[in-house]
């Protein structure tokens, strides 16, 4: 169970010291400028450390100051320090002088070598998300595909937008690629989400999130001819009012989709620009001697990009409550916030770098409408330099979260491309599924990747029944339900939807198509979110990885009054033994752990002899245990 | 040989491409905004890819393009691609289909799951530093403890400053600690500094580097009372003068010391500003409700701390010819740049982050007064953030190289605490020393990193003979001379001095005490000196690591017309083979490799049969052989 990395020393992970962001071991999360924070650590006695120290980083400059030792145990050694939150964002880490060596413990993980502060433990005085965040999870809907109403466009008339191709049999697959691709038309309608959510309700979902309403020239209508109405062709304004209501009326959430980097073309904003140079509007854009005139997204004519040099479209689109932003959070339509499309290049263009400052006003608009409303960024990629806190609140966690789990357990017989990348899906070992995880996690606030959202796939990627095949879902949805950040369901993921792609995952709800819905996928899908929902170490926790190997890894989460060991394996394995320590926090006495764990999720029982957890050898599995 | 980490698939490190920001893989690496740059990459055909694609972050979008197939060898396939340089920093890295799974290839290696971007290789629009810099070694001087002239100040005399503990015996040590430390006096000044001048171009130094000469209370003299003129006790301005003059007639350069963070409490700005809250001064600083009512630099309070939202202060300090920065670059003083202390900490206080702003500013007033002027940065940390190019040239490179180099060669029964840590050095491998250099290396641009500083020590840290004991000295100067980076040697370590702390180590030269010069190290600094002096690959080339164990390491420099190899062992080992391709670049014919490769240093001939080099066992030892 060793490392392979020379940098563990061959302890085992259990052997090396832990913290996290979370409240177990941090007493204020979002401090006020100036205030002192306590940072606590345990040390596993087997560490043998001879003194712990913190590094703080303050105006650029690290300081050490020496830990205290607040408790020990039969099985650890606590400490705590002081981190004095001079700078918005405040760095820390750990050092542990020992015999013969030292060591430092950051976001990633334990070094017995020196390390830059990139992956440092971070505190900010921004404030997390509202917490209804981790009430539930979210369930993304692309509106033309998940329902019809009797109240949807009729799809036999003469006047349908001249762009539309299309389609009378609903359960019919999507054009996956080419020509009409962005036009193949279902006609789903908000009245007909409205209707189904008593099942999401029931699913365990709290928040649902529309791709964009607006209307527009395609299907996805990411390219907006106005951002001052809802399309006719779903509904209309009346109807997202009505829909937003009966959200409400469950006590769940409804989140928009904005595309603040660009319009489309056909935009109103866009055609005065391009009509009259005088224009106001005329400054909204980037205007370039190249073809076709104007900065566009990824070179798309079709999508003509923003410019926030412009303070009159600021404005309009993002500074106060009577912006485009701003607006739609009030009623009737009372978004609850934001999912922002193509957030990692809003405001970048050239030597123009304004993302941080766009991002932060409109934060600042959302909170100035509805203090509880919620911003998620959209980024695929690295997106640890827009993520301190004053902005966006989270991601769309594709890079620390999607993207690994996807080659821990791709089938290797498929040859669907990765996604974005000119090859099939890397198959890796578990081992680097965590360091992928461990890597892009550390280098954002542990506050910040508990607001991510985490998918196994979206409108943008293939369908993860696809990609891993029957026999991994389950270890897959373990993974999601159970790790920090909130679960993201793409519509039809629980039925067992699949698809090759972005565009052919758009599948619609097989509502009346038994051969399209699969019960029992259904029934895994219930069975994992129920156990999360029942369970707060799960939904806001801490997360301290206890195993790690290619084949099996597994994590404790723990909040204050219950801790939580998730065990996923894509194959038999081994077994292993875990000590009881393990299921302890600070101050907590191991009275309080189970003689028999609970089982939250999973056949096998976690044997227990009061001081090792011995793990069941069985796989592909998902256990989750409830230690205490 | 292979690797221990799991990420290299067990291959060598010679079975890995390489790519590297030298000319040799960079057609322009100073690029004007919108050029297109072509990019080349080497891959030996033992790493069996199938397809390789350049991955560029264009505002703040990754796009994958192919990369053409441009020349194939026995032992390797080059690749080219474009890179539009669309943003002043522009972000790639290589990606590698393979037939079971794909690597990544950034500034830290190759790695087979994915990274984030921040190791990602980086074009910038920012010229680097002056050639110059590359055309010798640096030689820094503590000018108290350098040289006395004839003209030294007098110290018998009576009226010397209040602050000044004189000492009357060239040759004791300086106090270490305690009182007294910053106030032991020893007299040296400028004229004797000149005096020595050929010695040190005999050495094969071309830049001298002076702490700072402005008047002070102390004998490091950082807490400056005027930035106006010269210290009289060093001889004042015309000395200075003087000793610019001096350096210039032998076609060497003069680098001055500033404290852009803070001044003295003596200075002659912070006396107005502090007497009259009304002056224009006032506004150069941080005043507070604490004791002592103002920020210092790490509460030091004789040390209080610039405030750069003051526009006065900019343009008295920082901004324009006139201001002291550019001041001091005119004649008669003429200095060729500046080393700036705390740059790290410079204009960053609470929420105010204005370091890159004010390193922009001094950089555009040196370049204005003169174009081949050099700035910098004292950053002890990680500076990733603060080298994009656009402020400091280089770093005074402690993290990258000082530390890790420290950690691989100390004396294990050396007590010396690790240079601001509460622990003796750590002990590494290679392996870890390696980790560390390639990591906070690959954060920073590549002609960054080259215009780095690199010490083996300074006046801020203990000596190297005390850290690594004599048999590790010539071990410290192979890396020193050879490695990516710029030679800076802290007067007295090539005559053996030793030291136990940064004041310690501030110890007079032993120009009249042969019982502290050492002879044989003296040797020892002039032939590794003069191994660098006669290779432009060592000045300039890339750097491939071509082997890393715990006790070897190896790499290759190369520039256009020489490829170098260096092997740096700090024990005897197994010996090991590398392939002749290591000695090639793109269009170089496998003929232009030497039959008998040079011995540049060292005492044992490279093998080599044509098709393999042949590494001797010996250890301690120093190789450098130029392949071709």
């Amino acid at each position: 169970m060793a490392l392979a990395s020379s940098r563990h020393r061959d302890l085992e992970l259990t052997d090396l010291p832990h913290h996290d962001g979370s409240e177990n071991y941090v007493s204020q999360i979002t401090p006020q400028l100036g205030e002192t924070v306590s940072v606590r650590v345990r040390v596993p006695l087997s560490f043998a450390e001879t003194s712990v120290h913190v590094r703080v980083v303050r105006d650029g400059e690290p300081r050490l100051s020496q830990a205290r030792l607040v408790a020990e145990t039969e099985a650890e050694r606590w400490y705590e320090a002081d981190v004095l939150v001079h700078n918005p964002v405040t760095n820390y880490r750990f050092f542990f002088a020992r015999q013969d060596d030292y060591a430092w413990l950051n976001g990633e993980g334990t070094f017995f070598r020196d390390v830059p502060d990139a992956s440092d433990f971070r505190l900010t005085v921004h404030a997390p998300a509202p917490h209804w965040l981790h009430e539930g999870v979210v369930y993304q809907i692309f509106p033309d595909r998940f329902a019809r109403s009797e109240n949807a466009v009729d799809l036999s008339q003469a006047d349908l937008p001249d762009w539309v191709i299309v389609e009378n049999d609903w359960n019919s697959d999507p054009i996956p690629s080419g020509p009409g691709v962005a036009e193949h038309f279902f006609g789903g309608d908000l009245d007909g989400i409205a209707e189904k959510l008593d099942y999401l309700k029931d699913l365990g979902v709290n928040t649902v999130y529309l791709t964009p309403v607006f209307p527009g020239r395609s299907n996805h209508r990411y390219d907006a001819a106005t951002f001052d109405e809802v399309d006719p062709l779903l509904g209309g304004d009346a109807a997202y009012a009505r829909l937003s209501a009966a959200v409400h009326e469950r006590g769940m959430r409804l989140m928009g989709d904005i595309t603040s980097n660009h319009t489309g073309v056909s935009h109103d904003w866009f055609r005065t620009a391009q009509a009259d140079p005088t224009s106001d509007e005329h400054s909204f854009f980037y205007w370039t001697d190249e073809e076709p005139g104007y900065a566009c997204w990824l070179e798309h004519p079709s999508l003509p990009k923003l410019n926030y040099h412009s303070q009159l479209l600021r404005e309009r689109m993002i500074d106060g409550p009577d912006s485009v932003i701003g607006r739609w959070l009030q009623p009737p339509f009372s978004l609850d916030g934001w999912r922002v499309d193509v957030a990692n290049m809003t405001g970048r263009w050239g030597t123009d770098d304004m993302t941080h400052d766009v991002a932060r006003t409109i934060r600042t608009t959302i909170n100035d409408v509805n203090p509880d409303s919620l911003l998620i960024a959209e980024h695929f990629h690295d997106a640890s330099h827009d993520l301190d806190g004053a902005g966006w609140n989270g991601n769309m966690n594709y890079s620390a979260f999607t993207r690994p789990i996807w080659s821990w357990l791709a089938d290797p017989a498929n040859e669907t491309p990765a996604f974005g990348l000119p090859a099939k899906i890397n198959r890796t070992g578990g081992t680097d599924m965590v360091a992928v995880m461990r890597q892009f996690n550390s280098v954002v606030p542990f506050k910040v990747n508990r607001d991510h959202w985490n998918m196994l796939g979206s409108h943008d990627t293939p369908r993860l029944r696809t990609l891993v095949g029957d026999d991994m879902i389950e270890v897959a949805l373990g993974l999601l339900v159970t790790y920090l950040g909130n679960p993201v369901i793409f519509a039809g993921d629980e039925v067992g939807l699949e698809g090759i792609n972005g565009e052919h995952a758009r599948k619609t709800m097989p509502w009346n198509d038994p051969s399209r819905w699969h019960d029992g996928i259904h029934a895994t899908y219930r069975g994992l979110l129920s156990a999360r929902s029942g369970s707060e170490a799960l939904r806001t926790g801490g997360l301290r990885w206890v195993l790690i190997t290619d084949e099996t890894v597994a994590y404790v989460r723990s909040a204050a009054d219950e801790s939580v060991l998730v065990v996923v394996s894509r194959s038999a394995f081994d077994g292993a033994q875990l000590p009881a320590s393990i299921g302890l926090e600070f101050g907590v006495d191991a009275a309080s752990l189970l003689d028999s764990p609970v089982i939250l999720y999973g056949s096998s029982a976690l044997g227990f002899d009061g001081s090792v957890y011995e793990l069941p050898k069985t796989g592909p599995s998902v256990h989750i245990w409830r230690l205490r």
